[in-house]
């Protein structure tokens, strides 16, 4: 997709985790005024997901929320979303009788921390009712104490991934001093009333009306009152808690207008939608390994120089000791850049750090390989380590979520042709890093 | 993106226009009613596609009319929508006037040729109008004389490129007998009215409303009469064309529930969505051309079956001659499958002929060489011809916007191999078709 300018966004995730990594993009709308420090809520919060939808918009035989895109269904990015947000203490996810055993797989295998499954009710009401009962009794499934009962109950949607901390602090106080507060967004469309013959009767003035959308917040008092008092049809037909809280408990909910990050996903196109925000977070940085030789940290200069233009950030590093094992922990591609000769040992030491470091759990990651050949000689097998050796490397790398591709830089003393071929280098290597395939995984590109 | 099962749909190309090709997707919510024969309108319709906006949402300076994926700007895929439709006249372009040589650009180069360009107003309504204005002088803007004054104008967005003959239809039936027509669509969120603090005071029922949605369409009389009736401050302020025509003309429009396929494209993550439906169209079908040689038929039909779990349909042919130059002119990919030896001389024949068909105006189109090699050898460079001769053949293409990779081969006697082997090629081939990376363009990949 070509769209410029793009602005950067600042890499939004946060150093304290380092068990339990993930970059997670910061709004379309720009970066996040987030500051961690001063807004950190002193009160318990926690969120019910209500993840019992049926999926039937997007087209798709499989419910939404478990659609999975990089590798990673839809409902775990959206916990990520919550889970990183340090004053959350407990996530009830209501899912389908049908759907528990899924739910188990995707918590163990993400090491998702703060999440209990909670059976899902016929209605939407009745699912995110039995999540709040669930946070009210202080204990698990299995009888098990969990965390003090909330202040403020968060009620979100599995399908609404890109919730920033930022939105649900905003969200969380307003609910704890009114009672009751809810996202909104101005009408995308005009809303037109119609007859009962399909005419248009008259169309609303813009102005005055919003979209009620997600996070919505409610004080548990507020909320439990709200599903302890509201009728059978309301359980059934109703959709909107906010309505519920005005209805039973006399509360005027705050309404605080939300990013567009907020959007549910509906149908198919927003699933490609949304593996695009995340691919394009995932791509930001890389980190080029020269090994310190000189020619190595030449190049390294001249691609950081040729991926400026692409909108990729580039760090040079001689080696991950010290320091730079930071890199290890946050989120960067690497390119490791070898000279003439075998770079296996090295390559398979920086595998193992990486998956020492448990960098892999969320999304794939991608290193690449840059052979530089200081050799005349033209002949492919003569300039690197064995191909057959690194698509073993390659193939064992990705069971474990490591995508490893290989790209042969043949040095040159014409300058022209240098420059052609470490810009190929460049291009190459961000379309690796942005497509992230793993169809072309141990692949060993020309530049 | 990993979604099990996809619906295969209807390649929805028009064969009666060889020309000017251009797959165009079938809608996500299933295939097409559309049957051309009993559908078409007999009476004149043109077309008024307001493209002003400023594309503030999208987070983008280019407007979003203008913003490219696949090497084409949105408003030239909604351009071709309503072209293909062989009883729409003309289309009436609205652009402000600094971008009427970009516009005047995108026509030339991706030949649009029932397009005239029109400046636009200070507002929506404004640019509207002007666009029905300049369908009732007949004339286009250097003073030439143009088609009959439509008796129906469909006015649409620039920015909702997946519009079908099936709904322009109906549209264009209602608007000739009602004098208005819709359309709408279910309202995705609760409609929430606000006081003046910013707290909820009600919520609408959500279903007594619907959200108004484009394309919509008048008759010529009804429009103009809108128009000309119409106060400044409707011009300035307005957003509803239906609302004039009920306003200044009485008329009631029918309101007809569309696909959701009419979404707009507001976000920069919408057009991720429209690039990824776009890559999904292009991607259902690829045509192997084996020579005829035995070995090569084999490969075809180990492929046929690898790739029907890939969701791809596979045709295999021994050559583009006769009956078979069909190929050329309607949407397929090519899978070029060579034995030992050079292939280069056949794969130029193939390039030329697919330039002469016009294949590659709209959409870059994926050709793909897969050497068979049935030598012992291990060695790349004896397999195939020489590496840097299929580089320069790629680049050459790539500036046709034909995008060529390369994919070796090793036969084998073990079955095992062979088939891992197989489903490998079948893997990466689509992995290309799919993914359309200019970046890997020449590459040379290893099954």
């Amino acid at each position: 997709m070509e769209m410029n300018p793009i602005n950067k966004q600042s890499d939004d995730c946060d150093p304290d985790r380092p068990a339990h990594p993930g970059v997670f993009p910061s709004g379309e709308a720009g970066k996040s005024e987030r500051n961690p420090a001063e807004r950190r809520v002193d009160f318990p919060v926690s969120v019910v997901l209500p993840a019992g939808g049926t999926g039937e918009r997007t087209g798709l035989q499989t419910p939404k929320q478990f659609c999975s895109f990089l590798g990673r269904q839809l409902i775990s990015y959206t916990i990520q979303a919550f889970e990183r947000v340090s004053w959350i203490q407990t996530i009830v996810v209501v899912v389908a009788k049908e759907n528990t055993d899924l739910m188990t797989d995707i918590i163990q295998r993400f090491q998702h921390r703060k999440v209990r499954v909670v059976p899902g009710g016929s209605t939407r009401h009745r699912s995110i009712c039995n999540g709040v009962l669930a946070l009210g009794s202080g204990q698990d499934e299995e009888g098990g104490s969990t965390a003090e009962r909330p202040k403020v109950v968060i009620i979100h949607d599995a399908v609404r991934p890109f919730v920033e901390e930022d939105f649900l602090y905003k969200i969380a106080m307003a609910a704890k001093e009114q009672g009751a507060a809810g996202a909104i967004r101005p009408l995308v469309s005009t809303v037109i009333a119609t007859t009962s013959e399909g005419y248009l009767d008259h169309s609303l003035e813009r102005a005055k009306y919003r979209a009620s959308e997600m996070p919505q917040g409610f004080t548990y008092d507020v909320i439990h009152q709200a599903y302890q008092s509201c009728t059978e049809s309301d359980f059934e037909f109703g959709t909107e808690c906010l309505h519920l809280a005005l209805q039973y408990c006399g509360t005027n909910a705050k309404l605080i207008e939300g990013p567009p990050t907020l959007w549910k996903v509906t149908y198919k196109r927003d699933l490609a939608a949304a593996e695009s925000i995340i691919k394009e977070a995932l791509s930001r940085t890389a980190c080029v390994i020269t090994g310190g030789s000189a020619q190595a940290v030449t190049l390294a200069e001249a691609l950081q120089k040729a991926v400026g233009a692409l909108e990729m950030e580039l760090d040079a590093i001689p080696d991950l000791m010290g320091d730079n094992a930071r890199y290890l922990v946050t989120e960067w591609n690497f390119i490791h850049v070898s000279i003439s000769g075998s770079c296996l040992s090295e390559v398979e030491a920086l595998l193992t750090a990486l998956e020492a470091a448990n960098r892999a759990i969320l999304h794939p990651l991608v290193v690449i390989l840059v052979h530089l050949s200081t050799s005349d000689e033209l002949s492919i097998s003569g300039r690197m380590a064995e191909p057959a050796a690194i698509t073993d490397l390659a193939s064992a790398a990705k069971l474990r979520n490591i995508f490893v591709y290989g790209v042969l830089l043949q040095q040159s003393k014409d300058t022209d042709c240098w420059e052609r071929s470490v810009l190929r280098v460049a291009e190459i290597t961000s379309a690796l890093i942005r497509e992230r395939s793993s169809a072309l995984v141990g692949q060993l590109l020309q530049a």
